[in-house]
């Protein structure tokens, strides 16, 4: 790897609201050298996800912020170089947390071994990743859909919100997605199979998904939170559940947004409809990541549940990724090709 | 009976906000007889209760409206005058839903027999009833509260506050009360003996509540919302719990409130700490009844809790007794003295 530099981008600045390209800035280092216990491994696909604005601000959030001058975290598909660790040799393909740069040192902590062989090495970034175990887990464990029941989920062509929905069908439930864009909107009921799409930039949004959901809402799977869950709160029926994983709307914000205030509302229908809600991120349930590979393999190989891809290919290009994906640019989960993967 | 009447308050018209003394009216009407398999109950004691606003709106919600003209619901402890129905005779005292009236008829649904040697009969409405009930069945099943966690409660001085904190206090909780006004406010701590109160009114609540939860807050029982609510949601700890029995701060709303909005910012919360929000009515709870009163009545005996109760004389008064408690004007749980115990 002498002649090789290690690409990366690191944090220039923190946003206030939207991200911008000067936020971010390109550097190239010299690729490290892996110590005793340690490998070199060098990075074929960064996934690009929401979580990631979070960790740009300062403050208190569920994991530390990038620091200023850091490299944008992130997680990545990888390929082992060199290796002086125990069960890792060079040419294994591992997924971590490898960071926005084209290579990274790392001692196995949090690393796992991919099978290339299951499907192609960039779904785990996604369905059968760390998006695909968020949909898995919140919407089994905490979601609980029942036969007949209707599940509602916002982003419903993205990495997390498509698997959530095909798996509300397996278990027997009315899917009721929401996107941006009648074409998101087809892919999700033509390809994905959920009973409905409902674009929310129409400026019928709420009727429309009112009229999507003759049966109310049980299970809604927030992600994106603004004026999708608002028109969410009316519908949702006694006993409903809302598993909170994201509320990609709000990450930009600076402070409280403007009236009305919506939280009576809210507060209201969560009493007298007595809904739960539970917020939670993935590592919550760790544990469970065994069965999620198991079972979403296994309707992968069966046919029920497809997923869908959107690439950018070079690092350089990954700060315009994530600002298009806080806008809802990209159509299926969000890719950069950093190297080939041989 | 014969010479007696059944003085009753109707519903005369649905509130538009705050409830007023002409959407009540005051009749006379004969005594009922009672039939076979019934019996007539003269009322002794009538509760007010926040949730009675609620049955003034037209529209679902989790229990039937009031009928324009028909009895204003409500708990009641009354004495069987004339029985037809077996296991009860008459001079037996009862408690169950007779409404505001004097008298009323019933075929034994929804009615226990009250021991008058345990407790004044009155607190089969208050600390022995549905309000402590509600305190009881929220905190444990849903808030969970375990040794050396905060729980916060608002209506500390209240029927329902005032056994929330108390009972967080048996279980090696710090209990921190928010009331309204510094009387209630040292009552609460020196008479209930919660550590801390915050009184509502004071322009600095938001402060004053983080100094009184130094390690945050993993419980907080919700029975108000509105800027309680808002001073609360930035103190949750990690994997807090919010059971939601109430949000008397709203029932008189006509619609949504003036901004900001601060929806996005409690499921930004929920999300970031994992949070737990459910809501519950206490009939929910059913089945923990005599849990519930072989624990209360003991710790009364024990005098680990004590209760307020704040009476009204007369039928006619109970108008303005509710329309003030919806004010926060009562001081301990409110009860009309409706006719004498003998």
């Amino acid at each position: 790897m002498s002649n090789a530099v290690n690409r990366r981008v690191v944090l220039a600045a923190r946003p206030q609201g939207e991200p911008k390209p000067s936020d971010f800035r390109l550097e190239d280092a010299p690729v490290p050298d892996p110590g005793a216990g340690e490998m070199l491994c060098r990075t074929i696909h960064l996934s690009l996800d929401p979580y990631m604005r979070g960790r740009m601000n300062d403050g208190a959030s569920y994991a530390d912020p990038v620091p200023i001058d850091g490299v944008m975290e992130g997680g990545t598909v990888s390929r082992v170089e060199a290796s002086n660790l125990d069960g890792y040799a060079a040419g294994d393909i591992v997924v971590g947390r490898g960071g926005w740069q084209s290579f990274h040192i790392s001692d196995g902590e949090g690393m796992r071994k991919v099978d290339p062989s299951i499907a192609p090495l960039s779904t785990a970034l996604g369905v059968l990743g760390m998006p695909g175990m968020t949909a898995y887990t919140g919407l089994l464990t905490l979601g609980q859909p029942k036969e007949g029941e209707t599940v509602a989920v916002a982003a419903a062509s993205g990495a997390v919100g498509s698997v959530v929905g095909q798996i509300a069908k397996i278990k027997g439930c009315r899917a009721v997605g929401i996107a941006g864009g009648p074409e998101k909107c087809a892919f999700v009921t033509d390809e994905l199979g959920f009973d409905a799409c409902v674009d929310h930039r129409d400026p019928d949004m709420a009727a429309k998904l009112k009229a999507a959901c003759p049966d109310g809402i049980d299970v809604y799977f927030e992600n994106v939170g603004g004026p999708v869950l608002e028109a969410v709160i009316p519908l949702m029926n006694m006993w409903g559940r809302i598993p909170v994983c994201g509320m990609i709307a709000h990450y930009n914000d600076r402070g409280p947004g403007p009236g009305p205030n919506m939280l009576p509302m809210m507060m209201m229908r969560i009493l007298v409809q007595r809904l739960t809600l539970r917020g939670f991120i993935v590592r919550d349930f760790a544990d469970q990541a065994a069965d999620f590979l198991r079972d979403v393999s296994g309707w992968i190989r069966e046919g029920k549940i497809k997923y869908r891809e959107d690439f950018i290919d070079g690092l350089e290009n990954a700060p315009e990724g994530l600002i298009g994906l806080l806008k809802g640019k990209n159509f299926g989960k969000l890719v950069v090709r950093v190297s080939d993967e041989t």
